[in-house]
């Protein structure tokens, strides 16, 4: 399933993604969707309504983030090869975790607002994870099962936040540095979550262009990972680290300025489309 | 007012600390203790209930967490000179920011369980400010009129997960790192925060003793600084950084281990008292 959240910011309703590609009004079903909508029991709910008998929903309205009530959204840095290289950054033997704030959370096509004094906005396309089920000391070989599903994530972050002190978390969780979606897309419908090419164009530009299969730890390495250090709850979001391709590793570096628009995709996981906006 | 949340884990009650120090429920007023609770006009509603109309809790129950619902738990780096000296690193030109996971937070009197492999666990008596309204952009003088109040927190660590890579997040976030309470003191009980007395003993030995009058960055400034980056929203939690006296830092380094007990306790916040268990 392609499940997804539509309407104006607070006040979105649950739906899902047809064949068709149109939304699908879920809301006389669900209230909305949340970690208590993630768990195999609550999707196969979902999976046996009839599609067809769903409301359609008319015109194109907003995305927001296709779940509600994430508590927590971890990432990971340097977990592609070409990136660390690019950012002269040794390969990591273990998974650098780092933490986003749930309040830069966003739709995947709302505005990137540009914080005040922000010289280095930049983006990173990301695999994201969704957690279905409770995480906590879960082996490698059992931790696609507390998945439920993926999504397309942009990691914007400021680097000149980031790299102010030693730690990250500064620059990568302003408000509007976390859009999601368009969709969740449960795990049986993601055949290999090792396999998927992953992109992003500013202005037009290519700039990121890579596949999965070149992340250093795997989705399943990394939730067995995390969930040795905090346990991971149905709603929780893995940021699964970026490609080369950044701006600030670009010779000249390159940075997000207001008007720039962002278009990033994940192969089976659809597209997002941001403008970038001034604070003032 | 002293505010506190009573009961087993998961099924806690509102209740106020009368001047006797009784327990009185607050449960007949309200159905939690949330964010939604913590602006001036919801504190000043509870104000007005008459305190010895409310029923006395018997016997001494559970303490929880004095707050439900917090979205982000910021925490604030190296923030006194003598822990800053003792850590040998440089006293910061500007705060330290990073976040501990919100499934760390639990009551002021839990056991913190030592996670597996762990081998370097910590203690850190800081005073924590929890947000009452949505803070963006605020400046220095207006920042404690966002304040709900204040609690005693433990940003319990452990340093070879802290440290194992450039990212603190990893040793900050494990599950029982969070105690927070036994209150949430509200702002106008707070003559001063910046001059209270905290102190922690571990198995009666007094290892940390400060004043929060040594602070590098008060609290105004912090909650100022912190908005600047993310909106703060109702219920967040601002640690804001431990005095020197942390066992990594003593010579010889000084560890928790199974059986261990912590006291600690700021002026007029109140105590906590932990156990630390292992994990398996």
């Amino acid at each position: 399933m392609k499940l997804c959240r539509y309407g104006n910011v607070g006040e979105e309703k649950p739906g899902l993604i047809d064949k068709h590609g149109r939304i699908r009004d879920l809301s006389g079903h669900l209230h909305d969707l949340g970690p208590a909508d993630l768990s195999p029991r609550a999707l196969q709910l979902l999976r046996d309504i009839c599609l067809e008998e769903l409301p359609l929903v008319s015109g194109t309205p907003r995305l927001g983030s296709p779940l509600n009530g994430t508590s927590k959204f971890v990432a990971i840095g340097l977990n592609y090869v070409d990136h660390a290289k690019e950012a002269k950054l040794a390969i990591p033997d273990e998974p650098v975790v780092f933490m986003k704030a749930i309040s830069c959370i966003m739709g995947p096509c709302d505005d990137i607002v540009r914080p005040r004094g922000a010289t280095k906005l930049d983006w990173e396309v990301e695999l994201g994870v969704v957690i279905g089920t409770k995480a906590q000391y879960v082996s490698e070989a059992d931790a696609l099962e507390h998945v439920a599903g993926y999504c397309v994530l942009n990691d914007v972050s400021e680097r000149s936040y980031q790299m102010q002190s030693s730690q990250w978390d500064k620059g990568k969780g302003c408000d509007t540095f976390g859009p999601i979606g368009p969709w969740l897309v449960t795990r049986d419908e993601v055949a290999d979550p090792q396999n998927l090419g992953l992109w992003l164009e500013v202005n037009g530009k290519r700039m990121q262009q890579s596949n999965t299969n070149a992340m250093i730890f795997p989705v399943a390495k990394l939730v067995a990972y995390v969930s040795r250090y905090m346990t991971l709850y149905p709603g929780d979001v893995i940021a699964t680290g970026t490609p080369a391709g950044v701006g600030v590793c670009a010779s000249p570096q390159v940075f997000l300025k207001p008007g720039d628009t962002i278009r990033l995709g994940i192969d089976g996981l659809g597209e997002q489309t941001q403008t970038v906006k001034s604070r003032d």
